[in-house]
């Protein structure tokens, strides 16, 4: 089947969003701002996008006529989590444009596939080597040296599907801890700081990035964001080319985020990829308060065929997380002068479970 | 009946929305942001807030059975419009907290009713007097002088429900064109620029008012709100006190506005209270992109029995209503840089209608 056709949508039409959690939930309300309206399309009966749209679909990926009905009812379609399966985007692609195109999801589901499409556009990563058998994990040690972090290529996210590989310790006994699945070792790398990048591509191919965010991860799961990084204009203007160029070797239509290490070589410092998010990202929240422009309304705008805005930042912002049972102590963030709280609406406060957010800005 | 007892909200509560406009629909944005359902009420079919809820009820005011279903699935109740039937809210009222309390729908739902008591305050206002009949018209008319604005008691908005009364006039003639309905005539006041004061109140007596807004009418519709208003600090800060001892004397819960004059008396310049609104409000909307809390999470904060929110502007502030077919223009407002622009879903731009505003942060 050919691609059909796109237009600039107009107000009044839908966009549908694959993914009902928070991400969904904000995009959601973001082109509720700009007068177009979402049908979300998840599988858990509680997601909380529902609560703020009027249509919704809950069914499996793999309903097709749940997708077919979807698609019918929608002008465009995104996604708020880059493991839709590829099955999924493809019925729905040759039904309705799929925005960022689903060409894109093959390139980052896989860690190995997306690390040599980086290293193809000559952009620095950690070393790494492909691990997918008992001596394929020796040679990659060999190669890479420990420490290292043995991960799985594919579903990884918040540090799971993840092992880290010490001098000493038995390679094959990592491997196993993740089901010798198909694995990339990374090289450990000490980093100065972690920083990411947000940035936005239209259908017309105008790039937009927001400044760099520096983020501090609790667990593994993100706990702060801090704008602007406190990194050198150099660092940060070559951390925002990163990923203006990865918006553009995609062809991506929407926002997109890159993780990015700073480390220190020495005297020198230098800027690796580390991953890619074909999505809004939880260290762009920040700009939903310290920005006059949010991520989730560019990349509303960017799969609504309109033009981006420039993001013009208000002040120093700080983005804190509220995970689990942090999420408890609201009434204590709302009596926080200048704190601007976000909850998602989720129910249960599980142990690692993101339930909202708060941003303070910082104009003086 | 008594008064259902109040408690504070919990995140994951429901507030039920009477009203199904573009306040509806921004409050439910801002309670959907603090992790609150909310559930609209409104018999137009095709009520733009409907879009950013899961839960809504389209059905006549007067509906006591959907009435009786929506306090049940409502934790607590508030309004987006003055005009709230005295039946509908005292049916509401006995069933949930209804807030706003449904008396302060009885002050301000009649001019002369709402007049009375900002002048029982010591709070000035425009010289004004009660017409019933033809002989109070004729003695109206000998106090107050002309020209004067002649006002229907109840249900005027955007101008309507009005005559102007210039000397040589007919004062019968205007009062026929009103329906003969009872009326207040008001001296015209040449005012050196309107202003407006929107404040919150919360459960617990706490008042919080935002920096005073200057709005343009054009057709008796605002057209435009700058932030500060151009005006001295002591004038500012006297309009503050009015709409904060208006919010207390009322006993008020949520978010009201005052709409006044700086008017000038030779070299002295006087703030007089033109009206009241009991809800968020159009001169409020600056607050969204321009200060750390807006008027719609303010009023749900109040009315969640939330603490309130300090008010921190980001800078100076413009504001403009996007009017009937001017909405058509959103592409244009989209490319403004900094421009962040709010439409509200609606179908026809008929004339007057609002269909969506643009606002304008100056941080520098």
């Amino acid at each position: 089947m050919s691609k059909p056709a796109f237009h600039a949508l107009k107000p009044g039409a839908t966009i549908g969003i694959l993914g009902g959690g928070q991400l969904g939930r904000m995009l959601a309300q973001a082109a509720g701002q700009l007068g177009l309206h979402c049908h979300i399309f998840a599988p858990e009966t509680d997601s909380c996008a529902f609560e703020v749209v009027r249509r919704a679909t809950i069914a499996d990926y793999a309903d097709r006529a749940a997708l077919d009905a979807f698609a019918q009812d929608c002008d465009v379609i995104t996604y708020e989590f880059e493991n839709v399966p590829a099955e999924t985007a493809a019925f729905l692609a040759a039904r309705k444009p799929v925005l960022p195109d689903p060409q894109v999801l093959a390139l980052t589901q896989d860690r190995l596939v997306e690390k040599d499409f980086v290293s193809r556009l000559k952009i620095p990563t950690a070393p790494y080597a492909a691990v997918g058998s008992a001596g394929e994990l020796a040679a990659a040690v060999k190669k890479i040296g420990l420490p290292a972090v043995l991960k799985t290529r594919r579903l990884g996210y918040d540090g799971k599907g993840q092992a880290m590989i010490r001098k000493g310790d038995d390679p094959l006994k990592a491997w196993r801890s993740l089901g010798e699945a198909p694995c990339i070792l990374e090289g450990f790398v000490t980093f100065a700081c972690e920083v990411s990048v947000v940035a936005a591509r239209s259908r017309d191919g105008k790039v937009a990035s927001f400044d760099v965010a520096e983020n501090v991860h609790r667990d593994h799961i993100l706990k702060t964001t801090a704008v602007p990084a406190r990194i050198s204009a150099a660092e940060a203007s070559k951390a925002r080319k990163i990923a203006e160029k990865i918006a553009k070797a995609f062809n991506y239509v929407g926002v997109l985020a890159v993780e990015m290490f700073v480390v220190k070589n020495g005297r020198e410092r230098h800027v690796l990829v580390n991953e890619i998010a074909p999505r809004v990202h939880n260290s762009g929240h920040w700009t939903l308060d310290g920005c006059t422009v949010s991520q989730f309304e560019q990349h509303i705008r960017a799969v609504a065929g309109w033009t981006l805005a420039r993001p013009m930042r208000l002040g120093r912002v700080e983005m804190t997380n509220l995970i689990g049972k942090e999420a408890n102590d609201y009434a204590k963030w709302l009596a926080i002068p200048g704190a601007c709280v976000h909850l998602y609406g989720k129910g249960d406060p599980r142990p690692g479970r993101k339930m909202g957010h708060v941003t303070r800005v910082f104009t003086k």
